[in-house]
């Protein structure tokens, strides 16, 4: 893909500096949008303008639509006003919405004053819902049948009104308060007989959402009941609008890279890696880092508190990264399948105990599983291999009880802070590898100077 | 929703035991197949083939569909043939596949054997595909038209052969060859003529993928091009199959699972939580642990071999676990970010040059950054609140500049490793946190020693 895109590119570039703008036009129609979209991206900003014009109406607004925050304002400053009304006019409501949303004041004011008034008011009542609700996320451009109606007004209807709508795929039978009653495919339309009522073919059980449920809700909803469209209601159960799988695969895509950036000690953004300066890239991460770096002070305290025993028995150094690492990792373990299971439905909070007990189990056979390769491993090749001769049996015990104690609390600590932010109504993606092992590392020393002094008599 | 499924349950559970078999429907077919499922799995084995003989046949097919492969096993088990034959002819092929491919080998053969001959070739051929090709994933019941028939025609076409396809909003234009000429949606159709030809009417530039694409790049291409379905093609562009988003997305949130629970180092697996047994998860985890542990022994012995070194100055020791930590971290960071960015497809191999030079202005701002916080707390806090008069400016200096040396180090391994993986073919995320970590703790040791030996002559 990366060769031919590039290959491309050249040609594109070559053809508008020959101004042969015929066989450029040829090219870029026999192309998705997505993919036209992606190649404006690599080309340079003055050419933008000039190849977008070349597009075919309907094909722009696809195109622009596909395209990223920065390069649709580029183009729309450079469009006159009958050319951003052409533009608005193709768009859906939700594409248009998401629009207004990324551009500045000024753009947003030049592009409402060019929407005609109904889109207009559509937009303005998307845009009252809050960010991250299944309000903002739906578009208002479905068709709506009466449950009266026969099959055959059905069809009539939808040829003659669904141009404009974003599907007709599932239409939504409505009363006359606008209540939603059920919905029916076209599928079913086309397979029933013409003279059936709406009402008979309808399927009544359907699955919706209200206008302010958390989108990532909403979009868990497709997946769970495997469809391809869940219509939006208010508290009346009034329909106010649809959301279409295509915009429900862009909220998991994006809520996946949040979950897994958050899990990974970076603060979220939306923005693709190289569309990101240094500074942002600076502004999300560093925060974490020192975060993170204030907290492991405390470790250092605990080994400075131990300094005396680590004096007298120098040997027991050399194993705190391992026995760190391996706290840290075993708990790593235990939160990312704890966070992932939340994320999923599969794990809640009345699950505790029950997550508790099963990672108690793996903790133990895990632990003792590697305290015994361990302490085989510690006599054999560290002290009869390569002569260290401090590391000794009540050493090598040392070690290996750290081991297993560490092991046990690190899953504990992974498995219980997800489930516990998310009983908090926090994220709890936050409480993943980078925190887990800030907190093991100091319980894995104090555990290790507690069994050194006690059993090596420090 | 957990609340109200507990007590739903118990409902069940009483009725059934009352032996009220109407009122047990009555309620059963008010719920979605999906919510019935789940249900089921709540509910004691012995109640399971009684409630589900209870279902309607097409809503009994659904059910089963999304129940786990246990309880698909048990109810199998107790059909008689008739029973079993009702529920595999109900079922589309690719979800007659996914059961094949569950069910051990004395139940496959017993479900091939009631399968009619038809579905029975069906099912062996898409099993002939390898596991995750987009052929293992296709249905073949889908529209096929010739583009010489009248829109009239294809309508036709479709109200007589629609009712058993997985889909009818894309219907797949072929030549008497079966060659994929073009698509044309239902709404299409509708919105046309009824004497159009369906070639004048289709669309001849569609995206398809082979039948031996990877499926996770099958199912990227839903997201990108908004698409619902995806026709699967073999070498020589003849239509074989289609795969539809309901299917793309249980493989994306399997693929999301997969490279989160490998990033968290722990081997994946497609079972919920709970379906695991203590045994299973210990074999998922244990593998990676030992690999962990025996990497992190060669820490220990950088450690060792500077054992006179931290001798001479004790104060170093209580500072190894925060540089190795913030240097974890920082490695952790860019590795996550450009996991993910080569997932979307916003990295790829050729812009390995580009992610080295972002990352490296990124940790220098980051390291310096938290280097001067840094020197700031270690001579305030530790060497004038605390008295700690080890705390020299000589040693706050060798602190600091391993600081800013191992965070360039750990993003640098942390953005170029999984860039790596991916061009040799493997999965790039298992060049996460737990990899990460472990080389750089190693990196970050050997930095500190050479700045420690150099700075303060040990």
């Amino acid at each position: 893909m990366a060769e031919r895109s590039i290959s491309l590119e050249d040609t594109i570039v070559t053809l508008a500096e020959q101004k042969k703008y015929p066989t450029l036009r040829d090219i870029l129609v026999t192309m998705n949008p997505a993919d036209t979209a992606a190649l404006f991206e690599e080309l340079d900003e003055h050419l933008l303008p000039l190849l977008f014009r070349l597009l075919p109406k309907d094909e722009a607004a696809e195109t622009f639509v596909e395209m990223e925050p920065d390069s649709q304002e580029l183009l729309i400053r450079g469009f006159s006003d009958s050319e951003l009304k052409e533009v608005v006019d193709e768009l859906y409501v939700d594409d248009a919405v998401d629009l207004v949303e990324e551009m500045p004041a000024n753009v947003v004011r030049r592009i409402l004053r060019q929407a005609d008034p109904e889109t207009r008011k559509l937009i303005n009542n998307i845009l009252k819902y809050p960010d991250d609700s299944a309000g903002s996320l739906m578009t208002t451009e479905f068709v709506d049948l009466l449950p009266t109606m026969t099959v055959e007004d059905a069809i009539k209807r939808i040829r003659r009104t669904g141009t404009d709508k974003e599907t007709i795929n599932i239409c939504y039978v409505i009363d006359d308060g606008r209540h939603l009653l059920g919905t029916v495919s076209i599928r079913t339309l086309i397979l029933s007989e013409e003279d059936e009522a709406v009402s008979d073919v309808m399927e009544e059980n359907v699955i919706s959402v209200g206008t302010l449920t958390d989108q990532e809700d909403a979009t868990a909803l497709f997946s769970k009941y495997d469809l391809t469209v869940v219509p939006v209601v208010d508290n009346e159960n009034r329909l106010v609008g649809i959301i279409t799988v295509d915009d429900a695969l862009d909220v998991l895509e994006t809520e996946t890279t949040e979950d897994i950036e958050i899990m990974g000690g970076v603060t979220p953004t939306d923005k693709p890696y190289f569309k990101t300066t240094v500074w942002e890239t600076f502004k999300a991460r560093f925060p974490w880092l020192l975060l993170l770096m204030i907290s492991a002070t405390f470790t250092g305290q605990i080994i400075a508190s131990f300094e005396n025993a680590l004096a007298a028995a120098t040997v027991l150094t050399a194993y705190i990264p391992m026995l760190m690492d391996t706290g840290g990792n075993s708990g790593s373990q235990a939160s990312v399948t704890v966070i992932r299971g939340i994320s999923l439905n599969d794990i809640e909070f009345s699950d505790f105990f029950r997550v508790v007990w099963k990672e108690i189990r793996v903790a133990v056979t895990c632990g003792v599983a590697l305290a015994a390769v361990n302490f085989v491993k510690l006599l054999l090749v560290d002290g009869m291999l390569f002569h260290n001769e401090a590391v000794t049996v009540p050493v090598a015990a040392v070690i290996c009880l750290t081991m297993v104690c560490t092991i046990l609390c690190a899953k504990l600590v992974g498995c219980t802070l997800p489930m516990l932010a998310e009983k908090l109504g926090l994220d709890p993606a936050v409480m993943a590898s980078p925190f887990i092992t800030t907190i093991v590392d100091a319980l894995s020393l104090l555990i290790y100077f507690r069994f050194a002094t006690a059993i090596l008599q420090l």
